[in-house]
């Protein structure tokens, strides 16, 4: 086997995986890695400083390199890198999910046109195979669903937040502590991350382009200690889910969006950091894999696997494998989020009026919101009473419209929260 | 794209289910199908019964046909069938877990004598997908130990015995009412098929070949009622486990027996006939990967996707792929059970003698057994003890040998029974 020939773009946790797993594969030769200080202290026995460049076009220049493994992150300078890389007909492995779901059409474009093969299992889930098994061996299927935590930093703060009844602000900087969370928590806490991976997931599982600024996204920011202690109460755990489905009617619904889980769900028993994906296809019907979604060592398996089936392909064939090359033409008609049928939890603060409980479910009824259940959980000191409600399926329009009706109600103070719910 | 011709072996219900999701791929041209009894009325619609025969080797000895299919199982005629077939030039798609793990290393060698591949998608865990990716994506990593469930059938037996606190038998009974056990049922309840299928899963995950013969097997049927019940106040619940894994000092311990699992460890919650395989792995870490083991339509996922992967390869390149073929000529130098070191959970009947304790301490203590929890269960009509013990990490020939002793003991009545644990 003739060596394969590979610059690195990145240095960081991931770079320092990769280049730490590749060392036991002597048929793969890293000939440069770009950094951004080149003067900084690494911490590699043996390590070559020479490898080391502050300017990564000097890797995508480099005609001697076949392959760039790009785990920088980020869309600018990435973006034209990587567009430099493929037009000099280099492969690409990338762990970068913001990069593929924002400009991911151009660049497996012109990777086609360039007859080059753009590998990416490491941009979604961290080290779970995903992307190949849905791009090989699962393509029988016509997938339908996907829900999937596809966070580590909010499973985790979740996690904590009930194990220990937590505050959010409290669980957020625990976690930042023990290094969960970035300094700046927003593409985690915000749902970004989870928005770029479920966008690159359901465009490679319903084989049509989804938008990444359709997907409706709601963050964790706003769950209480109280949500969380009232969905135990009802038999829920709340879980940041990335979802994607393909509806009777052909639409594409894509969303990230807290939710209230039934206990008794896969989904979830999955705790801390862990990710997990629920797949559902016919004729395959439901799988579930759950595993570690990022750290350097889970994502290094994924970009050297990327690797290492890249590299036993050029050694079989001048021509790419035609299963790793995406052909998404199609556009998603992608939902608008008030057009979508969900179950609710609606958490309010009321006046502990013995009428609350009738106004609400008048509102309810004539928004066509049928309740299932309603519960008062109690008098807070001010003498006002949280009133929750979970109801059936109901239109996300209606449900908005109850909920400015309620709260043009007088005994209505306050509208706490609104999650929805899967069974 | 060329149609890729085919020819079928076993038109049962996964025979079936293959030929149905066939039917949407415009590619894939079945040129025969090879029954039993070709008279058999079949509720196929639009059914081509010229496309039968009840002579398999018209198949593949059929210079038309590229790739066979073989759902048939067993061993006789179906080896010398895929000799055959292999000897012609054919490649096989096959969910036979029996023959391959009896006689997969010569088709293997066969198989690279006529530059062919072997693809086994379906042999293991039916619709996950995980043959594949331990082959191509996870091909990074040192897959240091599999712990999973995968036999349908003894899953669903347990589960009922647990929900319904139903006897083994009476369990059984309504599992092959309800279709999910055979009316012979050995080959699922004595842990054959799990071994099969655990035999190919180490091989390929260790790049060992593992001999199915010098793998440790024992079934469910001895599990009682009542060690369920204990098994739960202990927190435990109890599954029939297929285990494999690398030991320290380079051998591999493959074994297939029921387990008390941790209720908090994720295989704890796979219920019913539903499969799920933990792997571990350098760099990935845990990976549980979970879906329908068995069944028309996820086998039938698992065959044709192995197609499918074959036609756009075989597209790509007149070379199959290198990853595809099996080459594990090592040897696995496999542990006997005797001297494999585990918890255990041992359910002992004694008379109702204060000294019976006493006495069971004594004899494990002498055997370098430390037991972490003894209970006495309660009283039986016959004023004998139902006394269940939970030992720490011991040698099984040391466990074994205790065992003989307390049998020797007259306070000892009965060993009712010795399962391992998992925590």
């Amino acid at each position: 086997m003739k060596a394969l020939k590979v610059g690195i773009i990145g240095f960081g946790t991931v770079g320092g995986g990769v280049y730490n797993v590749l060392q036991s594969f002597k048929d793969i030769q890293i000939v440069k890695i770009a950094v951004k200080n080149i003067n900084k202290k690494r911490n590699i026995e043996n390590f070559d400083e020479t490898l080391l460049t502050d300017n990564a076009y000097e890797i995508v220049n480099n005609p001697e390199i076949d392959v760039v493994i790009e785990v920088a992150g980020g869309v600018n300078p990435t973006f034209d890198l990587l567009k430099t890389a493929i037009k000099n007909g280099k492969h690409i492995v990338t762990a970068n999910k913001e990069l593929l779901a924002k400009n991911g059409s151009e660049l497996f474009r012109i990777a086609k046109e360039n007859n080059v093969i753009i590998l990416y299992e490491a941009a979604v889930a961290g080290g779970i195979p995903i992307i190949m098994p849905v791009k090989t061996i699962l393509c029988a299927n016509k997938i339908t669903k996907i829900a999937a935590i596809l966070n580590g930093t909010t499973n985790y703060i979740l996690t904590k937040m009930a194990e220990k009844d937590l505050s959010y602000e409290t669980a957020l900087t625990q976690a930042q502590e023990l290094g969960y969370a970035e300094t700046d928590p927003t593409g985690d806490v915000e749902g970004f991350d989870a928005a770029y991976k479920i966008a690159i997931l359901s465009t490679i599982s319903f084989n049509k382009k989804v938008d990444i600024n359709k997907i409706y996204r709601e963050g964790i920011t706003k769950i209480t200690a109280q949500d969380i202690k009232s969905a135990k109460e009802l038999g829920y755990r709340i879980k940041l889910i990335a979802m994607g489905q393909v509806l009777e009617n052909g639409k594409i619904d894509v969303r990230v969006h807290p939710m209230l889980i039934s206990k008794k769900h896969l989904l979830a028993k999955i705790d801390n950091a862990t990710n997990s994906i629920m797949l559902s296809g016919k004729p395959v019907g439901d799988l579930v894999l759950t595993g570690a979604g990022a750290g350097a060592d889970p994502t290094a398996s994924s970009v050297v696997g990327d690797l290492l089936v890249l590299a036993a392909e050029l050694e079989s064939s001048d021509r790419p494998i035609p299963q790793a090359i995406c052909n998404h033409n199609e556009i998603a008609d992608q939902i608008d989020i008030g057009d979508t049928y969900n179950e609710y939890y609606l958490s309010i603060n009321a006046g502990n009026n013995p009428g609350a409980i009738g106004i609400i479910g008048t509102i309810c009824g004539k928004n066509n919101i049928n309740i299932s259940t309603i519960m008062q959980n109690g008098i807070n000191e001010d003498n006002t009473a949280e009133i929750v409600v979970i109801t059936e399926k109901s239109k996300e329009s209606d449900v908005q419209k109850a909920l400015e009706e309620l709260l043009k109600s007088e005994c209505i103070i306050k509208i706490n929260n609104l999650l929805r719910v899967m069974n």
